[in-house]
């Protein structure tokens, strides 16, 4: 297994050596390649994402990063040229992100329900397609533009592994996520392909949802929701809102997939950097270690991932939400409970 | 005072009634026209907005809508053809959105603090200009595209308004919320707007936050927020979660306001037409009635608004949440206490 590591900046670094600590326990023989991108490298090189680097990604079986983002590197830069790009060049069109409340970990919901769901947010096109610009800058008459492009192929990608996903999980239900009475042109994309899939579907049920009531679904009654497909901006926002009620973006574990396995996947928490607590050495690497969880699983070391998820899940049953310990503290825990190989519920 | 009002669809005309029962109690005199638009008309004559009836409307003072939007109506016609037709001919570039949590009330949050804000959406551009468009439909090689206008003009205009109400306010607190670091373009334009419009408003301090960050405040923190402005979409997205965290869209009003007062601006409970309890008489006219209240004090009937939000506010406070009663009792409820003169603590 040909791991590339990009550690990132802030506490990126810090939750993936704790991830790597719990891989080495599970797979050892892992041969793992660091890559210095980030805000570092951009202030001493000008560099974002080399091509030779890029190049040199692509020969692995999948990608682990910590965050980018640092508040010395003006906003956009980092993420277009480096996150997004990857994400782009890498055809990482399903964005995978499962929200879960774990036993134990504490809501901001007064009355939450169970929740276990899995988020399909397109990856690699909508308003994220970096389309669009601006005219007549810096005068009263600016027009700035923002286009979200949408297409046959790649809503048709996404929609399939979504009701692919759907049709193993218990209760195979899905819910498209949109805004189809305002953005009717992309809305009328997104429904017709849904519902065409759907028809090699007939057992996975259907539900719609605009995604503004979505929100609103999501705080008082999220229980209901099992897979979610949404496009790239939509699923932005809703992942953020489902860790959010799942005990936060301190555990919300994603994966960038290239499904056709052309190009290696990567995989990443949804947190970010968090330049405001990073050098103390008290971010928790939960959400690292389950990332680590799916990139296990997406190369089909499934029972290795089951492994760790069942470790997250038991430290979090037990764990003092107080004081869950320092990072290094908490990997340490973890690393522990996956070599003493516990077993799932 | 001259009322153009749309009682809409589905319990549209049943939250109405109850307003005009409140209003009455304030501005026995005023002079209500009652405009049929809706899914009724368009069934029967294909009508969605006529020139004629358009041209009426801007005749009036102010106009108070119901609610639009039923199930038997292909998604988009209603929305696009009536409502943000209404929005965008009448320039209502200032989507008015107060959130507050009043005592009493049930947040589905655990710990709520205090709420108390307002969401100043841009309500003429955004991703709601309709622009875009199919090409190579129903082929493999569909796309399609949704192109978020925006424009200096625009963006300043709502800018001014939301810095001019922080500034009245106690906390002269300002959030913009976008999404600068991929929608680069027009998050451009709205930083430097916010920026410069800053300079004219030194006391109040200003915050920036991603969309998607500023979803998990919402129910992790939402007593951070004093005044929001953000873009049409977001602005659509984030009043749906401030409504749920404060008690949901039964308690939530709305404006659509045109400042400069060359078009009658439009009230409007958040809420939709609610199909599925229409024709019970259980639907709560609060947010109607609340939404008169923003009617009149848009129109300078500053002391019958308060007494209005007053009335609401007591009855929020000591009403069983459980059995609020039916929509006609509400009404005579609140049109009882309005009448009485309650003042505001
Ligand atoms: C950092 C940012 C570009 C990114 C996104 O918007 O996709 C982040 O919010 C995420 O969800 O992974
Ligand atoms: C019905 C719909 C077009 C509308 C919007 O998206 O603005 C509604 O959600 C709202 O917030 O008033």
């Amino acid at each position: 297994m040909r791991l590339a590591v990009i550690p990132g900046d802030g506490i990126g670094p810090e939750v993936i050596a704790e991830a790597l600590k719990v891989l080495n326990e599970v797979v050892p023989a892992a041969e793992i390649t660091r890559y210095d991108l980030g805000a570092a490298r951009w202030h001493a090189t000008g560099e974002l994402l080399p091509e030779s680097v890029l190049g040199e990604l692509r020969q692995h079986d999948a990608i682990l990063l910590g965050a980018v983002g640092d508040p010395s590197v003006p906003s956009g830069i980092l993420e277009r040229g480096l996150l997004l790009r990857l994400r782009f060049e890498l055809d990482h069109h399903v964005n995978l992100r499962p929200a879960r409340l774990y036993p134990g970990v504490r809501s901001p919901l007064a009355d939450p329900p169970e929740i276990d769901m899995v988020v399909v947010r397109e990856g690699t096109e909508g308003p994220y397609a970096g389309n669009g610009g601006l005219l007549r800058k810096d005068t009263p008459h600016e027009i700035a533009t923002e286009v979200s492009l949408n297409t046959s192929f790649g809503v048709e990608r996404v929609v399939r592994d979504a009701f692919a996903r759907a049709s193993v999980r218990q209760r195979r239900h899905l819910t498209l996520v949109h805004k189809t009475n305002v953005l009717t042109h992309a809305g009328s994309l997104w429904s017709r392909v849904v519902e065409e899939v759907s028809l090699q579907h007939p057992d996975v049920t259907v539900a719609y949802q605009h995604v503004d009531a979505a929100t609103i679904h999501m705080v008082t009654d999220p229980g209901r929701y099992d897979v979610i497909v949404t496009d790239n901006l939509f699923g932005d926002i809703l992942t953020d809102l489902a860790a959010a009620v799942t005990g936060g973006i301190g555990l919300a574990a994603s994966g960038n997939l290239d499904v056709t396995r052309r190009n290696p996947s990567m995989f990443e928490p949804v947190h970010g950097s968090a330049p405001d607590i990073a050098g103390q050495g008290i971010a928790d690497p939960t959400a690292a270690v389950l990332s680590v969880a799916l990139l296990l699983d997406h190369l089909g070391e499934h029972e290795a991932s089951r492994r760790i998820e069942a470790s997250v899940a038991f430290d979090l049953a037990t764990r003092d939400h107080q004081s869950p310990g320092a990072t290094y503290a908490i990997g340490d825990r973890l690393a522990a409970l996956v070599s003493s190989n516990v077993r799932t519920g």
